[in-house]
């Protein structure tokens, strides 16, 4: 019998939440520890008995972890915790935002490396599962197009960027892939797409008292960068229909890759994902990469890594003979 | 300037042509000759000026080549190539006989590591692309069910016994998921599916002069273990029809891995191929694969793979700085 894997989750948002319920199906792991900027006595863990510790307990508990998973948002927390945490800890994280990943992985892999630890940056579902769908697809049809719908999905950041509208009281944002434009692409005709064309964005919105239907829905379908360039239509709903209705947070889309392997053959490969639950899912890849980290860090792999790095086999609890025996 | 990767096809029936096309669309490999048991001056290569060599030369051959891609079949080629060649070369193959995978692996295994070879086996869709959507399916969602839907596609097994019918001229088999399956398995709702409930199979068939319309349909429906567990149509065509019709071979297929992260929230997983040619994708598939070889053997990484063991990042021309910034 080997002992379990010993995890433990920093910050607990929705996203650690789901680290808690996706380690209770995993028998191989423990979780030996939620780590939490509140008064660790308000927090209320999934499983009696969880132990709840203050952040900055977490250097002195070095030798009671095996993988720390940073469960902290790309905003604020994880670029100042990724490199201070790689430097004590094996970590995990799902840092998203796509253009500061150069920085940020420079910025974790040398603390890592100091102090021969491996942490793996950007896990989720994009970046995550879909960049491994970009980069395999690219390598199978060299000649073709990738395209990469998100939804139809609740997206945090735009939902914010509703609600800030003055006269807005609450409110969500859907993003929503065009279906003829998802259709055109599954035919392996390989359109040239443009951001209106790929997808819309739908919001529901609750108005503030007196507030003008007319002005905030123009303030929304004009705001530069977050819907200038689409098709969004904005409801009006009441409070109760928001809660009732647009409580969940799934999400999913698509990564289609289109190409051809000789003049007559054309070839499509499509990843799809149907999420329920947002962020139970990008808990449940962050643990099953954590997995990965533990064995990396046993091989003597030290450093920043990515889901490039990581071969299929070390996120399963199996053996590679059973693998072999049984999937492959 | 990177020397290109040095890559030898054995084998030139439709899988070793597909080979030879794919390896025009990837720049940093170059085709170093081909190996056939035919009379070499008889073989027609894609590209003129390719040497083409007999099989018995290969030997003779090993400082010339990175790489070897086996083109043989899995049933009388591969158990016996593959074993001999992992002794002299770092080799790819799409051995694809799932029960046998376990014996052959540790046939090529030893003498690929008693002569610091690297061999990567069973590379291709099924196993290969799929066999990674099922370890990956079940790491992410433990909790979960995994389905394989195979098709619409012509399945040279089943075509074949088809043929070997007396009264059978000619004909093709297709194998066809039921959408009905396949939508409840979308759907979220984990069906306990039978053989029947999930693939029909199509047959069309050219007769013989005289042959017995009733008693060959008979005898394909009724066949054991190809026929007799599935409803299968069998369609009478004239020979012309045979040709113009159905001398592609397009095939495909999907895994879907449908689990819950928590009571209420299901996810979905879907991968899917959509395939005009199968012997040329397979193609692609040992192509990549074979540049990861090549890397695998760099790094001193000896014996038997699969692409369970195979990181995505080493599936690319591309350096990991360049994955992180573009496709992460």
């Amino acid at each position: 019998m080997i002992s379990p894997i010993r995890i433990a989750i920093a910050g607990h948002g929705n996203l650690g939440r789901g680290v808690e319920a996706a380690l209770t199906r995993n028998a191989d792991m423990q979780l030996a520890g939620i780590y939490t900027r509140r008064p660790p006595a308000q927090l209320q863990p999934l499983t009696a008995g969880t132990p709840v510790h203050a952040m900055d307990d977490l250097p002195g508990h070095a030798d009671r972890i095996d993988v720390l998973i940073l469960c902290g948002g790309s905003k604020e927390d994880l670029p100042r915790q990724g490199p201070a945490l790689a430097a004590l800890f094996n970590t995990v994280d799902s840092f998203d935002t796509h253009a500061r990943i150069p920085d940020y992985f420079a910025a974790v892999d040398a603390p890592a490396r100091a102090n021969r630890k491996t942490a793996l940056i950007s896990a989720g579902w994009d970046p995550g599962m879909f960049s491994i769908q970009r980069v395999m697809g690219e390598a199978l049809l060299p000649e073709g197009a990738t395209y990469t719908f998100w939804g139809k999905g609740l997206s945090q950041g735009h939902s914010d960027a509703v609600r800030r509208v003055p006269g807005v009281a609450g409110g969500v944002q859907y993003t929503v892939p065009v279906p003829q434009a998802v259709e055109q692409v599954r035919s392996g005709s390989r359109p040239q797409l443009t951001t209106r064309q790929k997808h819309t964005r739908e919001c529901f919105v609750v108005l503030a008292e007196g507030a003008d239907a007319d002005a905030v829905r123009q303030a929304i379908v004009t705001m530069p960068h977050y819907f200038d360039e689409y098709d969004t239509t904005v409801t009006f709903i009441t409070a109760e229909e928001l809660r009732r209705e647009h409580g969940a947070m799934p999400h999913g889309g698509f990564v289609i890759r289109s190409g051809h392997t000789s003049a007559g053959n054309s070839q499509v490969i499509e990843y799809g994902l149907q999420l329920g639950s947002n962020p139970e899912f990008t808990a449940s890849v962050l643990v099953a990469y954590a997995r990965a980290v533990h064995r990396l860090h046993q091989q003597g792999q030290y450093g920043a890594k990515t889901v490039f790095d990581v071969a299929p086999g070390l996120l399963s609890p199996k053996s590679a003979d059973q693998l072999r025996a049984e999937l492959l």
